[in-house]
């Protein structure tokens, strides 16, 4: 009787752990987002109880953990990504905390490098990039420009994939050349994956979510892998 | 007949994903660096070739990646944490791509949220922190500490426990408060675990590797769910 934090990875259904799969195999009840992958909900037990979550507020999720764990029930929250980035996974053990219901945080894979790798481009790379920024930006025009524009590195964009044209016109403004490399990728991971490569200056708004934006000139091994790739 | 880049998690072995244990448990070759976890090593086939990469140079690894995908064989090459992040996948991706070998690339789940997700450290949290910059700190004097201090969020040093006193130092001088809190975290998600949290100003170095250094608010959420778990 208790609560599983799971991070669920990128997409891709086999990017979840061992440990984490290992947990939905046993669960009484699955609460999940809705962009988890179906196979992996689907690994529940037949007689699991499904909610899926995003009909809910983020008090009521937690609110929801904290019955459904003092009911005694093995719960599994599984989640997209890591809970503990841009996951929220910190409010809901606060709050199972607060409520005295044992808990775990099972990691998960994040889409951080992951995305970026599925289309080819590594967030670090010797000689190109040894650190790297990962920001919610759903929020585009109360982002700290200024200082995105002076850390060393690559950036990842969480939640900007809808305005990424307004994202990378805020970052020329403070300075950034039009000229850095940048990539859009949506639904990375996942069969139907897609990625736009631009100047930062050319980014165009994706279409579709989720979508992940990165910026620095790790972009560019992607060609360096592509080209050498297609002369195979 | 392929290459497989396959990034073992932060040191649990139940953190490895799906599809990479599934690479391993039929790979001919397993060529893995000295931290991963045994066990992971051990699902490999009993006749498979199991080479220690620690003491080649990674111009020699790239070199042995090539000539083994070139003989024929399966070869997993198994990575701490995720290939792409302070993993050098890039690097041997480039190698085999240019010798036109074929490869894929299986995340893992980085040492980024799940070492300090495991003591109870969201590196992102509402109210806390939107941002996440990693950064390799083996070379702590070259660090660009000046923006390091401006880019806003948690920070998380990779390669910088041995010398932890220094780069808070450094920061200091730049400017970040020396009350920042800081996490220095030994060994994450494995049985012999540490962590030791302090002020900014007073950080020790890390005794044993791998460590990570975690600096920002988001350290205080590891006391909150502490101090509740404890008076359950």
């Amino acid at each position: 009787m208790s609560v599983a934090l799971v991070g669920a990875g990128p997409g891709d259904p086999g990017l979840i752990t061992v440990k984490g799969l290992e947990r939905v195999r046993v669960c009484d009840v699955i609460v999940y987002d809705r962009l988890v992958a179906p196979e992996l909900v689907d690994e529940a037990p037949a007689d699991a109880l499904r909610i899926e979550r995003d009909r809910l507020e983020q008090d009521e999720v937690n609110e929801l953990l904290v019955a459904l764990g003092r009911r005694g029930d093995d719960v599994v929250r599984l989640k997209g990504g890591d809970p503990f980035l841009f996951g929220r996974g910190g409010e809901e053990a606060l709050a199972l905390a607060d409520a005295e219901v044992p808990f775990e945080v099972i990691p998960g894979v994040s889409s951080l490098a992951s995305v970026p790798g599925s289309v080819g481009i590594p967030v670090t790379h010797r000689g190109l990039s040894s650190a790297v920024t990962a920001f919610a930006a759903h929020d585009v025009e109360r982002l700290d420009a200024a200082a995105l524009v002076r850390v060393p590195g690559t950036l990842v964009a969480y939640m900007g994939g809808a305005r990424a044209d307004r994202l990378a016109q805020r970052l020329i403004e403070h300075g950034m050349p039009a000229s850095t490399p940048a990539a859009v990728i949506v639904r990375g991971t996942m069969p139907d994956e897609e990625v736009v490569v631009s100047p930062l200056g050319a980014v165009a708004p994706a279409a579709r979510t989720p979508a992940l934006v990165v910026i620095g000139d790790v972009v560019g091994v992607r060609s360096a892998l592509a080209v050498r790739r297609s002369a195979a």
